[in-house]
Formats: structure tokens, C-alpha cells, sequence
């Protein structure tokens, strides 16, 4: 069977598999000749790289492993026959620990401290912590998880929120009730049609003054003018590693704005992400290779 | 009995205890003709405004109160038959949180990102991250032990080192082996002869290149010309909360050295700060009147 991965690491971190061959096929262009075989693919980072035409050109596909924990761009691209898996885990605790190092600097102003530090000023001051705060996580998955452990570690108190409510997690619907009792927000969900936009002006509004909102899912399920306009009143504060639009335009009124942070969408992307990302494809591939069932199924077709 | 505190707050916070008196004695001067009679003392924030001489005159004086963890400055100026108590717990939470939050923004090149909003510069890249990093964590109090936790969340394991070895504690006799084998260094631990200039070339020279020395201790823990110099070489990375000397002057070069995030030693500076003191305080004081033993005793004399 044939393996599809879009850049050399893969193929070293595959190639010893018995009964696999490994290919790669980059952003760059098609695959080369012996792609007809493929029926596993972990497609290339750049989505036009790989456009329907190409996907209809591989006639054995079974599977579309992806690297990312959203799939939304890939729903209306999956072959007939083919299943997708998407890369839940391979980001969650990077994800996690950036939301809580963005909040955390947020709330103890460590920008402002970088500022003075490049002005050798030592200007000591209280600032606002974690202690006793209450924290509202929206996604109970392995994000969700790990920012609520992290922020009881400081004596703050989570509140997990999920489309699915089960023990331990509140549904969607109590939001109205918790959002005014709550000093923190994280957004942890996946962006679909339920998510799109959920962090809108009524949401805002109904949290308490000096509220930090913190997004490291994607930039759609927030409404940037909303947010933009409580910055500017100095209502609310925020971290956002997402935004929409993205990339973020220089001149957007965004990056000025006061109270927040913003990271470039680099939640996932810390040094150790190709090592756990190819520890998930490999187990995958194994299990395709070996009949047995896939993890991280989003959608069933084979 | 008579209780000297030195702000108002303090004052509100105790007024209520039943066969109480608290007087305010502030960092401007000495203390109203009443205090003769102080058994309980809180000291004035400034350490200048509280001489030997005006301790020596306080006849009926059984016990100082500290509203910080470290006592070094205090040692030698307690009376004889007075008993001196620290902060311990009132700044745990804190602290351990502001070694989290620069540890995580030093990784996460947090302030690089926060250079690049000012400027309007969408520049995603990979960073490092927590993620099979070994911590080593100098302290095994409250601060350490926060400290270990909230890494553990984000998959680094920690390693915890005292003067006291105990189960899961390893000895400061263990350094030498266990410094080659650590990509992070917390350091928790109280400022006392023993732990002077502890951080010292040998010991950063022991550290793997590009390994990350965190100190909310005191500055006197670390040689700070041997910090420097690893800097300036490029091989080792810094989140300091804490300075020798302190305040750091502006002339100083750590302030402009590559690969280092400073703090105005704010480590237990966050808004809950009082709240947390005086219900510490308050705990003391009713244990003192009932004459129940005092916890956080560092020297006992009566």
C-alpha cells in the first residue's frame, strides 16, 4: 500500500513500516507518477494545493489523514468512499498552553513589562492574577481539559461548557446563566455551522466588566467588531491567537486596540508538532494497513 | 491585647476580632503613643522605617508577623523573646503563577509577538513549547509544588529538589547529576546563607544549551555577571522576576541581554494580595488571643 505525506520528515518518520511505501507530495505540485496507488493521504499544508480535480485523480483512496484538529474546509472535498480523520490531540496541549500563557500574560501585563524592560524601567506594580477568578472553558475536549487544570492550579475555578453535556460539563444552552459570572473565557471549540459566530455582541455584553476573552479555536466564531468595540470602551480585555480576517491586514484597528494580545495563529505550531503529528499518522497508518479501525473519524465512508 | 498593622486595610480587616485593639503604624513614622502596649506586630512595608531602636521600644512585643515568605533582612533584628512569623501561603499561588507565565512567554517568544503587534506584523512561526520538557523545580513548598503542577498539564515532566529531601523531593545534593538532564530550571527556594550565589557559573555551565533559568526567589540566589555572560553567548534563556542588585538600574546591561524577560520582582504583586495577608493575619491573631500555637513560625522565642 501507498502513504502520501507532504514533506520529507514524514517519509523518514513512516518509511520503516513494513508493507508501506511512503511517496510525498509537498505544496508545490501534483504527485509524482506512482501517487496512482495511493490509498492513505496526510495532504499538503496548502489547501490549493490540492484541489477536487486532484483528489478525483487517485483512484484507490480510502483515507484523508489531516494535521489539524479542524476539518471544516475538508467537508465538502472528501471523495465518495474515502473516510477523513482529523488530528485531534497532535495540538491540544500546545493549544492549551498558549490560551493560558496569553491569559496569564494578559492578567499579570507582562507586555507592559516588556515595554519597560526595553526602556530599563523598573516600575513595579499590583496587577490582576488568577486567584479566585472564574474561568468558563467552552469545549470540553483535550484544550478544554488542559486549560481547566492548568488555571485551578492558581485557584481559579473552571466551568466547563460543550455542545454535548455530560458530568462535569454544562451544556450550551446554560450559557446565558454563566457568562455574567465569569471573569475568564476561553474558546476551545471546533468552528462549524452551531459555532459560527457564537461569540457575537449579546455574548460579550453579558460578561462582567474587565472579562478577558481568550480565542484559540478559530477567528470565526467571534465577532472581531463586537470584541473591537468593548476593547475600545476599555470594557473587556482579550488574547487571541485567531482572528477574522486572517492573516489579520496591517491596517486593521485590531492590532491597536487596547487590552488585548495577539499571537498569529501559532497555537499548534511549537517545536515538538511534527514529532506528535507523525506519531499519529503512524499509529493510523498501521491500523489501516492492519484492518483495524481508525481513530479521529469525522466522517465514515469506508 | 494590642495589634500595630500598617495600613488601613489591615486595620478594617481585623477591627471586628473580639478583645482586640489594632492600631495603624504606616511606613511614615514612628507609632502613636499607644503602642507601647503592642503584643502583635505587622510590619511597615519599609524596612528603613522600622529600626532596632523603636522594636526595642515596644516592651510588650511577643510577636512580628511578615507579610512576605522571606525573613533574611529580619533575622538578626528580632528581639529577644519575640516571635517571628513569615507570609508563607500568602504568595504562593501568586508567585508560582508568575514563574508559569514567564517561563510560557519566553517559550512561546510572547514578547517577540507582542513586538510584532505594535508593529502590525502577521508573522506566524514555531516557537518551543512545554511539550517532554524536563523541569527541574528548586523548592518543594507551595510555589514549587504549583509550579510542577501546572507544567505536568502541559506534558513537561518536573523534578523537585529541597534542602530537604522527602518522598518525590530529591536533595540539593543531587544537582550535579540532575542539572546536565534539565531543559528548565525554577528556582523556590527562600534566601538563606546556604542558598546564597547558589545559581553560579558551575551550576549554569551544567545546564544543556538553550536551557531556560527561571528565578522568583530572591536575586541573591543567582550570580548575575555568570547569568549574563551565558546570555550574551546565546546558550542559555532567562525569566526573571527577581535581580541582584534590585531595583535594577538603567544602566544596567541585563536589561538589554538577548533572550531574557525581567519582571519588577512582582511575583506576589497581583490584586488579591491583601485579602489573602490579612485573612493569613487574622488566622494569627485569633490564635495568639486564644493562645493556640502560631503557624509559619521561623524563630520561636515565647
Amino acid at each position: 500500500m501507498t502513504i502520501c505525506v507532504p514533506d520529507e520528515v514524514g517519509k523518514q518518520e513512516l518509511k520503516d513500516l513494513p508493507g508501506v511505501e511512503v511517496v510525498v507530495w509537498g505544496d508545490d505540485g501534483p504527485p509524482p507518477a506512482t501517487v496512482d496507488g495511493v490509498q492513505f493521504l496526510v495532504p499538503p499544508y496548502v489547501l490549493s494545493a490540492m484541489t477536487p480535480e486532484l483528489l478525483a485523480g487517485l483512484p484507490e483512496l480510502r483515507v484523508i489523514q489531516l494535521l489539524s484538529a479542524g476539518v471544516e474546509p475538508w467537508l465538502d472535498r472528501v471523495p465518495d468512499g474515502v473516510v477523513l480523520c482529523n488530528g485531534r490531540g497532535i495540538h491540544g496541549a500546545s493549544t492549551a498552553e498558549l490560551a493560558v500563557a496569553g491569559l496569564l500574560s494578559v492578567l499579570r501585563e507582562l507586555p507592559r513589562y516588556h515595554v519597560e524592560q526595553v526602556a530599563h524601567r523598573w516600575t513595579p506594580g499590583r496587577t490582576d492574577g488568577l486567584d479566585r477568578k472564574r474561568v468558563l472553558v467552552l469545549g470540553a475536549g483535550d484544550i478544554g481539559r488542559r486549560v481547566a487544570a492548568a488555571v485551578e492550579v492558581f485557584d481559579a475555578a473552571a466551568t466547563l461548557v460543550a455542545r454535548r453535556p455530560r458530568d462535569g460539563v454544562a451544556p450550551m444552552s446554560a450559557l446565558g446563566e454563566l457568562l455574567p459570572v465569569h471573569d475568564v473565557v476561553v474558546v476551545a471549540l471546533p468552528h462549524t455551522p452551531e459555532t459560527h459566530g457564537l461569540v457575537d455582541a449579546a455574548f460579550l455584553a453579558a460578561l462582567p466588566d474587565g472579562a478577558v476573552v481568550v480565542n484559540v479555536a478559530r477567528g470565526q466564531l467571534l465577532d472581531t467588531d463586537a470584541l473591537l468595540a468593548e476593547l475600545v470602551a476599555g470594557r473587556l480585555r482579550a488574547f487571541l491567537d485567531v482572528t477574522e480576517p486572517e492573516p489579520l491586514p496591517p491596517d486593521h484597528p485590531l492590532w491597536g486596540a487596547p487590552n488585548v494580545l495577539i499571537t498569529p495563529h501559532v497555537g499548534g505550531g511549537t517545536s515538538g508538532w511534527e514529532r506528535r503529528a507523525y506519531h499519529l499518522v503512524r499509529e493510523q497508518v498501521i491500523r489501516f494497513r492492519d484492518g483495524e479501525p481508525l481513530e479521529n473519524v469525522v466522517s465514515a465512508g469506508y
